[in-house]
């Protein structure tokens, strides 16, 4: 527990950060004074100095909670992160770098020697290291494994071998059992001869010899019923229990939906072999946020903004190849009718409006039916519906700012046909792109498929090559 | 407290929907013999089967919990929704109410007689009819407020007072507070007087006589404690506190740095006034990230996917009309060069290649750095070195990238110089869109607006017109 440490606000957090800086900013100064040999070496005064800079910037870290460390490390550049990272004490080095982000972490850990990994991994609880234990290099975590007591390595194992989207990786074994045959006040008495409760204890876990999970009897509970009473005669039956394999996700909104704290985790035994706690759900629904807007801008994950500029092109590359070759096809469709394009060359000017209206439509309407089917609320029987709607908007739209185009385009061009084509290719690709927007995410959901992925990218594909197929196609018939 | 309802996992509440939806289903071939006069109205069967299927359904409702209703609710389409909002026990209306989409949410008002609203909202507490107020008709407001005592009235006019993003319009009032003089063993006493402490109690608030906050009792401290200690001397006074005009976001941004489940929130005076629990939090952090996702489709609001055709016209509209407003200045620069076009075609067909790489590149570019400020990461002095970071992954990008789409130019049109216009012209677009990506956040910043809002549209409307103007410009210049 992180009790006796400072909480600071956002605002006090770029206080520390400031200060933090503004120390380092004097440390390189003398640094950089040494350097340039304008003060002798090993100079009395340029020591004293030196370590009252780094003295304070220690105390100041001291004080500070780990996630506030994490926050800083990652706020600053990698020479200066190394500085000051060196100032945390070495027993906090666990918990930090199970708070910093991944990209910053493989930093840290790439800057410790063997032994200090080993003591802050050996600092940590047993689902921590598993969280950890992908980053550390091999020889470091055999130490550590050996280091365990035998229940841990098996809790070790056990964490390890869920995937990473399941309950049984973000799942902690900090659970307090307590017997249904006993009363509030021998629970009571049990309870004060822990020297503190794990984080987030709001329920006790009844279970029975077996282990097997018989109920929950909540804090509350035992705090205001009288404790003469039977365990059995108050615990709860009906509870949220998860299993180690179900998706952390649907977990998750078991926790938005029933507004848990925590909650027992089952084998098929039913016995009780953990527990997820709200900490670890809330940093999970921060992530998959993070993750899709990520994801959404073709960034296959989060970058170091100091990382090097080769790290930046790997991480970006993929995206921007399938973007091209998209823009390839879409191209190559213009330039099956490059000789209308002579013939009347407003055709060009006017195309990627066709184009970029279906596209942005077609967003709107993947993005709303993604979130209606990750929300449960698409069923078989409404599709016919829902595809009637989005037709529905795509028309009136078509109308309304096909309308209006086909008008500009008349006025600028003077042919009243060419503002028809352009009324008639915009309401088409709308309507296409309605079409595409309902049944790109309803068949990824029923080939099994995650009906988010890449939604963006194929709608923008279709509607700019169906987009300029349409418009010139339309063009190249009544026009020419 | 629901805690003798059902807790239903993510399969066995699409198992319910289904249920609810056959009932429906029985329930409307029963009314559409009916209706068809194939049976006598009234007809002593049919009104059994009929009672039969709708008391299956509300015996089926009252086991479940507000939440998962709310999720019924709206994934039935509006009529199937109104049968099953009719059949909630009406004592359960405010709370399912609360847990709804606002679009569901106004249909099922709607629906409601102004008795069945008062009700409604007499059963919530003051924080949960604060939220709901802002969509109840003035005239049940009015007399819902003349039934609050003075203290209720006071709570709901501060709870409503506060704007919608900050920690008042997030906190309750359910604060469970003790004395600091007083032993452990009397504070176990005082909390068996109550029937059940309120939800996500984990700590007590210690006040003085004037409603100071002096620190926080943790249950967690309580339990593990010596019945005869006094509450001051393990009472902790480092805690995060609260304020009711801090933003929400900062406070969300509290409780998972420092993984609380609640807080408490003081004045100016430091009394305290609220708090604020965890899934408030994680309610706040989902639909924060639900409306970016929706923002960056250019989507208002959360849709009710079964509105009306013209509802949606309305959401999507205005993000439409500016797509369309930079289309059709990126039209008019493809118009200014139209006597180039006439001269090579080709140009025609690799113009959208060169905006799109842009776009896609801006788009990543300025996702990153978005994320990065709202990380607390971007530092005034950080800028130069982002910069030339972004524009030395543009360099690159546009070297590799804009070399093999100048090399396929120059097989598929004969023309080496077409080439290598086609090469510079990615190089330069991407390097606009690396800068504008940095500017335009960090400018957004500086002027005190929200980094992320909008700032998609606008680099692609730079990189699209900035595209075709470099593209064809380069070309007019040394092709023709």
């Amino acid at each position: 527990m992180n009790d006796k440490l400072e909480h600071a606000d956002a605002e006090e957090l770029q206080a520390h950060l400031e200060e933090v800086q503004e120390l380092l900013a004097k440390h390189r100064l003398v640094e950089g004074l040494v350097h340039r040999q304008e003060m002798p070496r090993h100079d009395l005064v340029e020591d004293l100095v030196h370590k009252q800079h780094l003295g304070q910037m220690h105390a100041r870290l001291d004080k500070m909670h780990p996630a506030d460390i994490a926050y800083i490390l990652e706020a600053l550049p990698p020479d200066d992160r190394l500085v000051v990272w060196d100032l945390v004490r070495a027993e906090r080095d666990g918990e930090i770098l199970l708070e910093v982000s991944d990209a910053v972490r493989e930093s840290l850990i790439e800057s410790m020697a063997p032994a200090e990994l080993r003591a802050a991994a050996e600092s940590l609880d047993t689902d921590e290291l598993a969280d950890l234990a992908p980053d550390l290099p091999q020889e470091v975590i055999e130490d550590v494994f050996r280091s365990l007591s035998a229940e841990e390595r098996e809790q070790l194992r056990a964490a390890m071998s869920y995937p990473e989207d399941t309950v049984g990786a973000i799942m902690d074994f900090d659970m307090v059992t307590v017997r249904e045959d006993v009363t509030l006040e021998v629970v009571l008495r049990y309870l004060r001869r822990f020297d503190e409760l794990p984080d987030h204890t709001d329920q006790l876990f009844v279970v029975d010899r077996d282990d097997r999970l018989l109920g929950v009897l909540p804090l509350n509970v035992l705090l205001v019923n009288d404790p003469e009473v039977e365990v059995g005669t108050l615990m709860q039956t009906e509870c949220a229990e998860l299993q180690p394999d179900d998706f952390a996700d649907e977990a998750a909104q078991a926790f938005e939906r029933y507004d848990l704290v925590s909650a027992p985790v089952v084998d098929p035994e039913h016995k009780l072999v953990g527990r997820v706690t709200v900490n670890a759900v809330v940093d999970l629904i921060r992530e998959e946020a993070e993750s899709e807007q990520l994801a959404q801008a073709g960034l296959r994950e989060e970058e170091d903004i100091f990382a090097p500029v080769i790290d930046s092109v790997k991480n970006r590359w993929a995206w921007l190849a399938v973007n091209l070759v998209t823009a390839f096809v879409a191209s190559r469709v213009i330039g099956a009718f490059e000789g209308s394009i002579e013939k009347l060359v407003a055709l060009a000017a006017l195309m990627p409006i066709v184009a970029g209206i279906g596209g942005n439509s077609g967003n709107q309407t993947i993005t709303m039916i993604v979130r209606a089917i990750a929300m449960g609320q698409v069923q078989p029987d409404a599709l016919n519906r829902l595809l009637k709607k989005e037709l529905g908007v795509a028309l009136i739209n078509g109308v309304l700012w096909g309308g209006l185009l086909g008008m500009v385009s008349w006025w600028l061009y003077g042919s009243a046909q060419l503002g028809l084509v352009m009324t008639a290719a915009m309401t088409l690709n709308l309507l296409l792109a309605a079409l595409a927007g309902v049944a790109i995410p309803i068949m990824r959901l029923k080939l099994g498929g995650d009906p988010a992925i890449g939604g963006s990218v194929m709608i923008t594909a279709l509607t700019d090559s169906g987009g300029f197929l349409i418009f010139l196609g339309l063009a190249t018939l009544f026009l020419l």
